[in-house]
């Protein structure tokens, strides 16, 4: 099952000429979710030839402009389109009243589906056969969520020549990639690890923006594949990261460091920084597994 | 005196990804006016290196998205940078409740002059020391209004030898550039013509985006230097442009032909054309004078 992030803009508040603000794109097995939507997310999506129509769900991390004011233009060109599948909308209940409002002209086509995130609200907001999405509060001048996208534990894998062996039935097979022992006509117990390979780790990636320095999302977060972590400021900066509700890279990597995870990815950086590479750099004296996010690329986690 | 206006955006509603939505900047004498305001404006200044502050009027055509979803984010951003400059922004009156609406959660540090076009109103709307801004009805799906800038008439040029010659005083030199005869002591009248050359024609740009085909605009946009019109479809979709209250090239055209403008620029491009030379083509048989727009080109008014 392909499952990939692909980061459609990386700056913080003020665009740049090369940045675009926040929004990433998900893909779990070709359905896509869309993570937050600043100006000029759909102008990206076009850019990278991603076609619109395959996003279902739209989940928004806090109601500041660099995190959603790309909505209305995507919503818009969506029912240009000619759209009539639902959308869902998950964010904080402010802004199904902007959504209203700005949309009360409009004859979309399709449904839009608002998901209201309470706040301090932490737990699971989605869920299908395949990946389930929870949420849980940041730390920030406004409220603001981060969400984790998580495969779902799949079922062992049965060693084929069991099968004929032990004389296995369909009910036998479905209990044994469940995780159970097997027990044969003469009552003896076959363990399962006998009987499976062990299915795959499910997949994870956890989406942190916007936030202050906080451990106490370690818990929601611990071990993910990829943890992306805004990085608004280098260490230069960490009174103001302090004063704005922001993170400079290094304390994204001790969180990275804290919460265990195989990779972290820097972002929302400050207009300020022309040159990067300080970000990756201090990042990297706590965590080394570490990297900029780059427009247009897409990181598979795995 | 600087008198030339930027191109930003070139696409109608859907943007491609090389086409932004509609803005337009003027440049008169270094102050800026920004026209329309489409998703990404504030990209698209960043990109050309155009300082945000430098703009103090933002004229809006119509309250489709594609025209002035880029308000928020460049509002914000303006905010963000620490203007305490007032911002004039002129448009139908649904806009001023937008934008009370979306920002009445910023504290944005300047004030907002909100200047309404009420429907179908036609005449001045600005006027400084150096140009005037007069708007008029264009005819669309939602109230929609066209925009001209036009330089003031400028004094005459008195010829300085005429000075001396007729012991001209400064009363004597201030009438004769207004375009008065001069009366000398013998009671002699010296007609204006043989002591002035005449001052430069007023330079002038119209900016008509969206409108169906409407000859009832060319009284207000007679003999202007430039003209932008829309001409969102070719030939081959005459019949969708009427249904949606827009223009062909053609039709662009037929419009510069009758006001007699000097040069005529094409933009508002629909997206399902990917080769836009069919546009200047079929203008080009009935007004020989235009150009499709490109973005990020600035073209003199002259």
């Amino acid at each position: 099952m392909t499952f990939s992030v692909t980061v459609l803009g990386s700056s913080s508040a003020l665009p740049t000429s090369s940045r675009f603000p926040t929004a990433h794109l998900l893909n779990a097995n070709e359905r896509f979710f869309l993570i937050d939507c600043g100006e000029g997310t759909q102008i990206q999506l076009r850019k990278y030839q991603i076609r619109f129509s395959k996003i279902n769900h739209i989940f928004i991390s806090h109601l500041h402009g660099d995190h959603y004011f790309g909505l209305f233009g995507l919503i818009s060109s969506l029912s240009l389109l000619g759209r009539t599948n639902d959308l869902n909308i998950y964010s904080h209940p402010e802004l199904e009243e902007i959504l209203n409002f700005q949309l009360k002209y409009y004859d979309l086509g399709f449904n839009l589906l608002f998901h209201a995130i309470q706040d301090k609200f932490a737990g699971l907001i989605y869920e299908d056969k395949q990946i389930m999405v929870s949420t849980f509060p940041l730390k920030h001048r406004v409220a603001s969520n981060g969400f984790v996208f998580k495969e779902k534990q799949k079922e062992k894998n049965l060693i084929k020549d069991m099968i004929p062996y032990y004389h296995l039935g369909i009910r036998d097979i479905l209990k044994i990639k469940n995780g159970d022992d097997f027990i044969d006509q003469n009552g003896n117990v076959i363990p399962n690890q006998r009987l499976t390979h062990p299915a795959k780790e499910p997949r994870s990636y956890a989406f942190c923006s916007d936030t202050a320095y906080d451990p106490t999302i370690i818990e929601h977060i611990n071990g993910v594949n990829i943890l992306y972590h805004e990085s608004t400021f280098a260490e230069n900066l960490a009174k103001r990261a302090e004063e704005t509700g922001h993170s400079t890279a290094k304390q994204a990597a001790q969180i990275a460091h804290l919460a265990e995870v195989k990779k972290l990815l820097l972002g929302h950086f400050s207009a300020r920084y022309k040159d990067l590479s300080i970000f990756q750099q201090e990042a990297k004296e706590i965590f080394s597994e570490v990297e900029n996010v780059i427009e247009g690329h897409t990181y598979k986690i795995e």
